[in-house]
């Protein structure tokens, strides 16, 4: 797969119609998996490989190689527009269209993303389809998407763009006194008039000891002098997401914040640094840890140091030790080293990157630089 | 499952902790789905039997009634200030933690949705339990949630003024020139601002042509004089959704239209007076159906006349004349017919009702008589 969609990664972009080579590279893995065709279930890879957008549907690859993409009523227009050289089903009871597909395509060994179907309608395929293999590959199709071409990137750097502009736009009102939830929905307000499609994830603006959980949205808390206030979001466009986190002071930074800022602003840009062709997911996420480990802070930064983004806000790979994947030109990352101290505070600072042969491009385009507001 | 829930509705509402209750109707079916225990990865079941509203965790309720609440460190906090009388796992790798729960509470025969869990994670669940029955029971399950207490009511009355207030409050600006996507962030943008957790789905305007797409979400169209612009909106309070549908004319209305509207009024009306306890679904949807057939639109009336409404924006009982179902006190149901004339027109009216003894209360506050605007 990785070679396959790395000529279409390299291929010089802004394809008009990048779907029929996608198409293809998919295809050339049916031999290595032992499959004679593939169902999706999973709308972003469906996407991905017909530009169908709509939010319900199947796409069948068969053994002659033939896409059939099987719609209900509400997305036959929609289909229609939006694909080319795919045969169009009109699907009414899902189970029933895919078992007369595969039983006219002469199917036998179906692949399938075991982590996008769920167990009832499996079960109902299975039933129905009693002389079909079916192959769970969710693991094998997980790169399908992670080498993005120029039109892909060029996406995704509007959308940062897009993010960027709402979040300077909303510097101002970023003071002591005023809720998480106001700059949250004032952010993704001015995101969508801005040309966003929609936000890319709910905002998170997590003020002072809020700052230390990860996952925390925004609340009704508001911010105070002194604070350290993460604001993770992210614009979406043409269906690609961009992804970036800012950490602002308000009004004042303590010492200790200022230094621990300091600390994961290296640990973020040394990551970037060491951003190459080749070079393992593992030793990105250690360039990071063993500078927050070695400072003390190692059992305070509780996740990975970013992850793929693309049509979806995570995707493959992730940034972690544990992982051998190495990096190919085409990706796009995360880098989000953060160091939280529960109770107290939380700081992480985040960029969208590109990996080419070439300098990795930062996408996201806010300055990292330790920034007071109010 | 519910008369036992019946006797929640029906116990005075506005309970301060329901969820035991919740629980002891639930745990009473479990002789009859011959099971001994069930899982659950349904995020919105588990808040129904828990409180716990994180996005990610596993419920499991043993054999001797004790219920477990499996969650990663991201939401351990969270889970132990939204919950009590349950037992909080920290859950590392779900299949493990799963795993040793269910050997060490001595699990036989499990029940779980096999619409909430994926091939993969059941797959490796099985694999590591081989010894147990895993049963799949989401149809039995499916109207859980369908009988709402005062207080759920409560919650979703809210949401539903927070939803008028942001729509009557964008009036001023609905007229012809502008878009559909300004309007739908706008009033995305007030109900949040008018204290929405969140909006109840993309909120979809739909004008002129576009109206007769009934999932078409805002586009860039801009309103003409004597479009029908179908908007169909709602708002989240405390995880409880509303979901209305107005259909408002720009400037004029044309003589036809102005007919449609009044059959679709007529059929929303009548459906709405049909709504009894007892009464089956496939009645209330033939009520507005055989009126609007009768005039010669049936086949441009392309959906079920409503589903239930709760913590999911659709949930059980779907109002269809495939369902047999019987009305229950309790129940959060939409009434929404529509008429849609491809590639000219659609109209649709819908509200948000609630089932009771006595009177059916229409829940949605923006009056249905015809409103010209511009």
């Amino acid at each position: 797969m990785a070679d396959a969609a790395k000529s279409v990664a390299e291929s010089g972009g802004m394809t008009s119609n990048p779907f029929p080579g996608r198409m293809a590279d998919f295809r050339l893995r049916f031999p290595e998996w032992s499959v004679d065709s593939f169902l999706f279930f999973n709308m972003n890879n469906i996407r991905y490989l017909t530009g169908f957008s709509g939010s319900e549907g199947i796409l069948y690859v068969g053994p002659r190689g033939q896409a059939h993409l099987l719609v209900d009523g509400r997305y036959t227009t929609q289909a229609r527009k939006e694909t080319s050289g795919l045969e169009l089903v009109h699907m009414t009871d899902s189970v029933d269209s895919i078992t007369i597909l595969l039983a006219h395509e002469n199917a036998s060994v179906v692949g399938f993303e075991d982590t996008s179907l769920n167990v009832q309608l499996y079960r109902r395929i299975k039933g129905k389809n009693k002389r079909l293999k079916f192959k769970p590959l969710s693991g094998e199709i997980d790169l399908l998407r992670a080498l993005k071409d120029e039109h892909e990137v060029a996406c995704i750097r509007k959308a940062a763009v897009i993010a960027a502009d709402a979040l300077e736009s909303v510097f101002p009102i970023i003071r002591a006194g005023v809720s998480e939830r106001d700059i949250a929905l004032e952010l993704e307000y001015r995101m969508r008039k801005g040309g966003a499609d929609k936000v890319a994830f709910d905002t998170i603006v997590a003020s002072g000891p809020r700052g230390a959980l990860p996952h925390a949205r925004a609340g009704a808390r508001k911010f105070k002098p002194g604070d350290a206030v993460v604001i993770d979001y992210g614009a979406v466009y043409k269906g690609y997401h961009s992804d970036e986190t800012c950490t602002f002071f308000i009004d004042r930074v303590e010492s200790d914040l200022k230094e621990v800022y300091g600390l994961v602003k290296e640990a973020h840009d040394r990551a970037i640094a060491a951003v190459a062709v080749g070079r393992s997911c593992r030793d990105i996420d250690l360039t990071a840890r063993d500078l927050i480990d070695h400072k003390g802070w190692g059992r305070h930064f509780t996740h990975g140091t970013g992850h793929g983004v693309g049509l979806d806000i995570h995707e493959a790979p992730r940034i972690s030790y544990k992982s051998e994947q190495l990096l190919e030109a085409g990706m796009v990352l995360t880098i989000e080293p953060g160091v939280y101290l529960p109770g107290k505070w939380g700081i992480r600072i985040e960029d969208t990157i590109w990996v080419t042969r070439g300098k990795t491009e930062v996408l996201t385009k806010v300055p990292k630089e330790l920034t007071i507001l109010g």
